[in-house]
């Protein structure tokens, strides 16, 4: 998957469940939506309907999981609501068959304790959020967990660290799926700065 | 409205529309519910329920304008709604009699075309975003424009340039009203990257 391959947009699904962590599924969102028509936005949950984040406000998810089997771009938010979805057996379910159609999987936050749970993240390096960290590591105890990165890349997996990290992957995401000039685009448009290496983490202790 | 004035929580009213952009509304409401519980966020716009945003998803409105005529902090998106708002007589009249109520009247990116629009930034000095900007300014020909600004603070009005700059601006906000260790604390649970600077704006032509 490069920026060779295709021109159509890439069909990406943003996972919604109670108590996502709002920018985690806004910042990315907003800049797929900036980068020149290349991304398609759909947004899954277990049920449709409005889903409330953490920070109160509800987002609509237009479709359930099934109906999103075969997204190219899988985006996994994180937020207080993943301490009850790692145990949310049809999710991680979804989760890996998804996973398995994607071209790309990017968590934000603790979204990659879920990928972790799933068992995707198995002997992949990855990252997640500063403050729960070692919660997120105790998902996954055969992932290869960086904890100084701004977000990790292995193979199809992009996880980013805490919140607004995710803004900085979705970045580089862009740019392997769509090339370095739209990422570039995208930012300007979203008057970004963009972090654009994976190892400047300003925010490990 | 210092940190020294009140421990109780900021009642902040997040205006919806019709194709807002929905990182002016996501970036600040994240930050602001990072910043230990100082702000109760509310969404509010012509009529209740679902409102589309310009990147499609929905954020649903818990409450319509006249509900909220008296919340301490407005926060105005921008986003394509604008170009059709500017023209709603009505919302005018709204952000008129809210503002009057507030302490503090936040714009992000062409939110300020539509504080302009009202005759509320009238010999104030203020920003917007670059792609927008001489639209936005055409709305308000007694509003001092800045165009080199990441955001302009003028008395209540906090106005920011495009998009993500709105967190900045939230942060310094959030500092007025809070305290700045409390605005430092909510970019660290945020993992952003705070540009401190109202001055340093990177995307200036």
């Amino acid at each position: 998957m490069d920026a060779s391959t295709t021109d159509t947009a890439f069909r990406v699904c943003a996972l919604l469940f109670p108590d996502f962590e709002l920018l985690d599924v806004a910042g990315p969102v907003e800049l797929l939506s900036l980068a020149a028509g290349r991304f398609d936005l759909e947004f899954a949950a277990q049920t449709t309907g409005p889903i409330a984040s953490a920070q109160g406000v509800e987002l609509v998810a237009t479709h359930s999981w099934h109906e999103m089997a075969s997204a190219d771009i899988l985006l996994v938010p994180g937020g207080v609501g993943t301490r009850r979805e790692v145990d949310n057996a049809p999710l991680l379910e979804w989760l890996r068959a998804a996973s398995a159609n994607a071209r790309i999987v990017a968590s934000v936050c603790t979204g990659s304790a879920l990928l972790a749970r799933a068992g995707l993240l198995d002997g992949h390096r990855a990252t997640s959020n500063k403050i729960a960290f070692d919660w997120a590591a105790s998902q996954g105890p055969r992932v290869a967990w960086i904890r100084r990165a701004r977000w990790v890349e292995d193979g199809k997996f992009f996880t980013s660290s805490g919140i607004s990290a995710g803004m900085d992957m979705t970045l580089a995401l862009i740019a392997r799926a769509a090339g370095r000039d739209i990422a570039l685009e995208s930012a300007r448009r979203a008057e970004y700065v963009w972090n654009e290496d994976p190892g400047n983490d300003p925010f490990t202790a």
